[in-house]
């Protein structure tokens, strides 16, 4: 059996509350990023709203590589509202999918499911009408889980892996920890943890430059 | 010097972490309730927007003590934008003061500073208007500042005292930890952790029975 000071217990406390994540240890900073609603959509619902054929037009990239804002917007519709002026992302996808805070889901009378990107595991319903068509996009809201991007090597610089859940701490005057944040690793991302502008507001997140503390969880 | 052995340390790093929060730790239960949009107004603005001697209609009673909700609703205006339908809580109060999310803000065009209710520095302006006038009411804007009202023997109760900043983690599936909130110690107060719609959107608060957990900062 090993004994141990006084001074060696300290120590010992302060490598296991920096390791584990605590509050008052100071994580690994990271960039945050803040999605605003958005509909990603499928060739043949692209089709229906924007006419058959229609090609997408690319405004600018977003940091993920290969994606973009497109010119073109859209309007969702539901019986209790309507939210205008949607973005829609590039490139199409397999399936249509609707993202929006929870703020925007009262606004529509929706209670969708908070899911990663691609899970429509009980999604909403919402109707999408465009400049040439409308759709009924059945089983296609979600509110998107909170993430971070990462390549391999940015993997093993943070100590974490694919579907690994982490907790962000935002570095605002109003502090917000995000509890469960999901890592996903790809060779294809940029760096980034994505939230939602209910989290930013809650966090009081404002400019373009915005850093969070990656912790581990316990 | 004192020496420990392995298991001494384990069971005081235990008892540390314990004491100070960390996320791995319980807490203590606590209520949260979520106050949407509203307005405070004083004697003199009451009487412009509704009428001279006019008396607010008390709809039901809020959970701080004498606090009530109003049948009377404003409009908010400001060049960017306008929110109808704000509640009215009284009493009057000897200043007006508007009460905003974040999201609100936006909507307005706002930039109105996270506040404890009653301290307006820096507050934002807006235009109110009702049935019978309209007050520009200057520096009477903020976004309300999480906090917990709680009496002297539940202070006791927690171990935590007036205007001390603790962190309240959600107990929702979205989760989400609020990393300063402040102890506000009154015998008139109603124990309860109050967040605006942002916070409770970031969290994935619904229904009305919202349960949250008190972690002293480290």
């Amino acid at each position: 059996m090993n004994y141990y000071s006084e001074n060696d217990i300290k120590q010992i406390v302060a490598d296991v509350l920096s390791r584990s994540g605590f509050a008052g240890s100071k994580g690994m900073e990271i960039p945050v990023e803040i999605s605003a609603r958005h509909v990603h959509l499928s060739k043949a619902d692209k089709d229906t709203l924007f006419g058959a054929g229609y090609t997408l037009t690319r405004k600018r990239d977003l940091s993920q590589p290969g994606q973009y804002l497109c010119e073109e917007r859209v309007k969702l519709v539901t019986q209790s509202g309507e939210i205008a002026n949607v973005a829609v992302l590039g490139p199409e996808r397999k399936e249509t999918q609707v993202e929006l805070s929870l703020t925007d889901a009262r606004v529509l009378g929706l209670k969708p499911p908070i899911r990663l990107s691609g899970d429509l595991r009980g999604a909403a319903d919402v109707i999408i009408v465009g400049p040439k068509g409308v759709i009924t996009a059945a089983g296609s809201v979600i509110v998107a889980k909170a993430h971070v991007h990462m390549t391999p090597d940015d993997a093993k610089k943070y100590g974490v892996e694919h579907g690994q859940s982490v907790s962000i701490r935002m570095g605002t005057e109003r502090s917000v920890t995000l509890n469960d944040v999901q890592i996903r690793v790809s060779k294809d991302f940029g760096l980034a943890v994505h939230i939602d502008y209910d989290e930013a507001n809650a966090a009081q997140v404002s400019g373009s430059k915005i850093v969070g503390q990656l912790l581990k969880n316990g």
